[in-house]
């Protein structure tokens, strides 16, 4: 298997590092430029008709493209250390706030930087102040979390560090690149944050050396 | 259990309404009126903090909110038929082509109702021009999906109607409700569409009948 994928700060080919760092998975990542546009070539489409990465290919040229998508079926081959949760209801916890980071967290922060960000301004039509409303979206989203983790909880969904973790991560450390910070009466979710940064697999683009 | 949702045509409950038909379970409904902003009320708020409908409550109390989270839940309750996937690389897939869903189609549609259509226009602040983009953003998925479709596959993974599947004719249905259609070019999304829409859990409110 190899991942087409790009480095920090881009935040979905993260997650992926993060979780085979988490998992003891090592791989080879091919480097696609997502500043020369290669996502967005043909060749790549191939691959991944959204181009977009990361897009894993396995070793029968098969591919897979959506973050938590690779990682759920790396889940299925290295079950060890469980990262979408140990029952049922744990395994519903883990989408339930993977869900809320993506559509309430991310979206507004991806908003931001297509939207009022100058780095993509000469790329992309922007929609400015639609843009900038994004901000309050954003520390509402943190609210809501930092309310969550108030109960004394060391990761979203309880004891046990997930995939909504990683999630939710990526998304934070890629808003504050843009320029968005949580709200700093936030104290739970900083108090998260530092503890989800500690660990190995947040060092910048950590990953696991390849045997070759 | 019973289910915290709305009526249609609000695509979220409607989802769960048609993966429950799919199964043959059968839950209590209540309804929340979102015209009457229940949903937001501090009563819901205690089950579902985001104040979002569905949400699913246990006999023992829990909760669990967001849509594929609570679909993943009853899957693990009730296996057959698998509307998330027989084997690895298929549950990927299905968790794939939800997330394009989600992401790509759904988002677009989501933003031009807050931000473009009259129903909204009283209850939001609307980014008007914004909001009006997205015409093209839901058309360019549509013409994604069309084309993955080309290749005779009769749902969105293949052979197997799944939860991508009702993921996607809610979006689309819900788009049409706002007045966002298909690209008339899109004849492979037109005949999944008439194919899903067929099916006795696409028809309107659709549910089966509680033993109670």
């Amino acid at each position: 298997m190899k991942l087409y994928s790009a480095p920090d700060p881009a935040p979905n080919p993260r997650r992926v590092r993060i979780f085979m760092v988490e998992k003891g998975i090592a791989m080879p990542e091919v480097m696609v430029s997502l500043r020369d546009r290669e996502h967005k070539a043909p060749e790549f489409r191939a691959k991944n008709p959204w181009g977009q990465v990361p897009t894993l290919e396995l070793d029968d040229g098969r591919t897979i493209s959506e973050t938590v998508a690779i990682c759920r079926y790396l889940e299925a081959l290295h079950p060890t250390p469980p990262l979408f949760g140990r029952d049922a209801f744990e395994q519903a916890e883990v989408e339930m706030w993977t869900r809320r980071v993506e559509l309430t967290l991310m979206t507004p922060v991806g908003m931001f930087w297509r939207h009022a960000h100058p780095y993509t301004a000469h790329l992309l039509t922007q929609y400015k102040d639609f843009g900038e409303s994004n901000r309050d979206l954003y520390m509402a989203a943190c609210t809501l979390i930092d309310r969550a983790l108030a109960d004394g909880r060391p990761f979203l969904v309880g004891e046990a560090y997930t995939m909504a973790d990683i999630c939710a991560q990526s998304t934070v450390d890629f808003a504050s690149f843009t320029g968005l910070e949580p709200p700093e009466s936030a104290a739970h979710l900083a108090a998260w944050r530092a503890r989800v940064s500690a660990r190995p697999s947040a060092q910048p683009n950590a990953r696991i050396a390849d045997a070759a």
